[in-house]
């Protein structure tokens, strides 16, 4: 089943807004095997509404729409939706009394312009939201000119990100079991940390002739490059099969390369190592501020192993907090590698944890030298008696060498915990 | 004048990446008085890029490309634009010698695949990039079918965020200027946080009325909801005047609401509101893992008034770095007021600061109680001898909660600095 996708905010073409529901949603469909053909982002006027949907469902016979169905008044996407399919509006007391319970239970009381959102149009189906306000919407009708026997289906979401990722997965996901024919898109991502995509690409070797008629990808981000192979219109088994072939040749040729799969997070890899040794791990983070922690206890669950970190961005908080003397501050600089060490076997101690890994660096825009350009990172693990460090520059703004930096701290625990 | 966007990438439609370049190059186009009519997404695959490219030509004469421009063999973008336009390519020494000069810079070797990164169409420009190795590419040639006076413009830009951006801020938006035959989209966001949509709604009444031609958008994200005001086909000043007026127009509805306008990050007003008076800023947290220190020191020039932080994500590390006493956390629990309060005045003394806010919550998905469920957040103050807490219930899930955690703690903050 092929299905079109129209996000629907004037924000998002004024760019005031990232769409990330977009790629949920297609990651999520492709799964079902349900293959979005094309994403078309229009505004919020009731005529470039029109004509998006219009032609989604002349092409395919399926479009979904995120946005447009909030309470405020540039919320009109419903309104536009039910006229194009025919459906009159009415109220819904059920949706109502939702929206009335929703509102009791945070202590507030819903605003006029709230009832809006308990019209919904004439047979179509709710799809009940208990996680906001505006419920989603299921129309499936006859549409002369959809390719799909005549019969139009336009899903509308609302555009809340975590509101959408609900509905999807609970409501939207159920009904179109079974439309796929058998047929689906699976993909299978192995990634990578630290290594150029060029390097990567030449490991590879001829690998794109080899595992046809799947496809690779390479997609570079900042935690690193992600190789996305792709299996199209095979039937699930035989699909699954010929990915595990793929990845296999792509681990023999760089095993070392590669840290997980799919939406592997390295954070929970590297709490999973240590959950499975009973190590404890806590953090020493000047540049980073908080990050690395922050990157660890995203992870639900991340209690039982990380304990704490210590962010001591200014120096006088690197040696009362951690130990750290001042003269080899002022001899080495605290960026350097002696600084991170003493941070890290400072934390170890303060922490009382067994492995803590520290990151000291020049996070720009200002403050680096010659010597040590912006980009400059110091990293240190403390674990086992022993101090493993590592220099790395990188390239980017402030915020990516931040977050690269976290991402290298991971990666420094992630090799050295014993598995 | 008018443009298209075209996001080129299968992994945009199977949603394995989050097309953040949209966003941000609309953003930057508008203030520039370059509309995007239209955002389009299709896949690495030359019929959908030559189809997509050549449909906004049609519509615009210009369109945009981000994408498909590295050095893998998935990278077909240049190769299909070039033979749209009629330009064969031919290799140029000067932008190898470009690629050459990076890898040494990062002490690396370039592979094979980067030589195809170094062919140029004939007669086009090019981009110079000196944030990566895929050269951006501006393609001016007649084009029968354009409307823009028969006259064909495809700006390609890499797909790679930070390059992206450095390529439209220095080589791309100084070769617009003076396009846009002075009528530009203007607009200004007045920010806010803690207030749910609907209650904002009410308090602006009938303003869309009052504003118009102005438009006005609610835009609902983590961190709070946005008033997004636009001022479309005015020229600049006239538009600039009647923002201040709309602008000032909703300050005397919900002055108390808004903190602030446009791109304005509250932790960079935290930091000049704390920076005006001298004081220095510290922060004790549980639930959010080191969040708020990571939003603090994202700001560049942080370190003159943000000292550090620290995760007590174990409750023994409340106790052994924070002094709260043990007796407190077993009477009231980690996640209650009397633990935030003592965590921030361990933190006050501790970190040698004159303000520290303390977090302390349950983020899910596990851990939540009747009295206590899953989302709720107490936040405490230190400041000038007293202690301010707050308590907060957030929807979403772990991901949100944390966020809206973190800041709730930076508006907690900057309420209370002196101003």
């Amino acid at each position: 089943m092929d299905l079109e996708l129209v996000t629907i905010g004037t924000e998002l073409l004024l760019g005031f807004t990232v769409d990330t529901n977009g790629a949920e949603i297609a990651r999520t469909l492709a799964a079902e095997g349900v293959r979005v053909l094309r994403r078309t982002a229009v505004a919020d006027r009731a005529d470039h509404i029109r004509d998006a949907v219009q032609a989604g469902l002349g092409r395919t016979g399926a479009v979904l729409t995120t946005g447009g169905l909030g309470p405020t008044r540039d919320d009109i996407s419903k309104r536009v939706v039910a006229e194009l399919l025919g459906l009159p509006l009415e109220f819904d007391e059920t949706v109502w009394a939702d929206v009335l319970a929703r509102y009791a239970r945070f202590q507030r009381i819903p605003a006029a312009s709230n009832r809006g959102q308990a019209e919904v149009p004439v047979g179509g189906t709710v799809l009940r939201n208990r996680w906001g306000t505006a419920p989603g919407l299921w129309l499936e009708r006859p549409y002369a000119a959809s390719p799909r026997n005549g019969v139009g289906l336009v899903i509308m979401l609302p555009g809340v990100p975590f509101e959408m990722r609900m509905l999807l997965q609970h409501e939207v996901v159920p009904r179109l079991a079974g439309r796929s024919d058998g047929v689906v898109i699976r993909s299978l991502s192995l990634r990578t940390t630290g290594i150029p995509e060029s390097t990567l690409a030449e490991r590879m070797g001829e690998i794109e002739r080899e595992i046809a008629p799947l496809t690779l990808a390479y997609l570079p981000g900042i935690e690193g490059v992600d190789l996305r192979l792709s299996a199209w219109e095979l039937d699930p088994d035989e699909a699954e099969r010929r990915l595990r072939i793929a990845a296999d040749l792509i681990r023999s040729r760089a095993d070392d390369l590669v840290y997980g799969e799919d939406e592997t997070d390295l954070a929970a890899l590297v709490l999973d190592r240590a959950r499975a040794t009973g190590l404890r791990l806590g953090t020493a983070e000047s540049c980073t501020g908080g990050l690395v922690g922050g990157r660890l206890t995203e992870v639900p669950g991340s209690s039982d192993v990380f304990m704490g970190a210590v962010v001591c961005y200014h120096n006088d908080l690197k040696t009362s907090l951690l130990g750290v003397p001042p003269e080899v501050i002022a001899a080495e600089g605290a960026v350097s590698e002696a600084v991170a060490g003493a941070m890290a076997t400072g934390a170890l101690t303060r922490l009382a944890v067994d492995a803590a890994v520290a990151v000291t660096g020049i996070a720009g825009p200002g403050g680096g030298t010659e010597s040590k350009p912006v980009g400059t990172i110091w990293l240190a693990l403390a674990l086992g008696g022993a101090v493993h460090t590592r220099k790395s520059v990188f390239g980017g703004g402030r915020h990516e060498i931040r977050a690269r930096a976290a991402q290298a701290a991971l990666s420094l625990l992630y090799k050295h915990l014993p598995h």
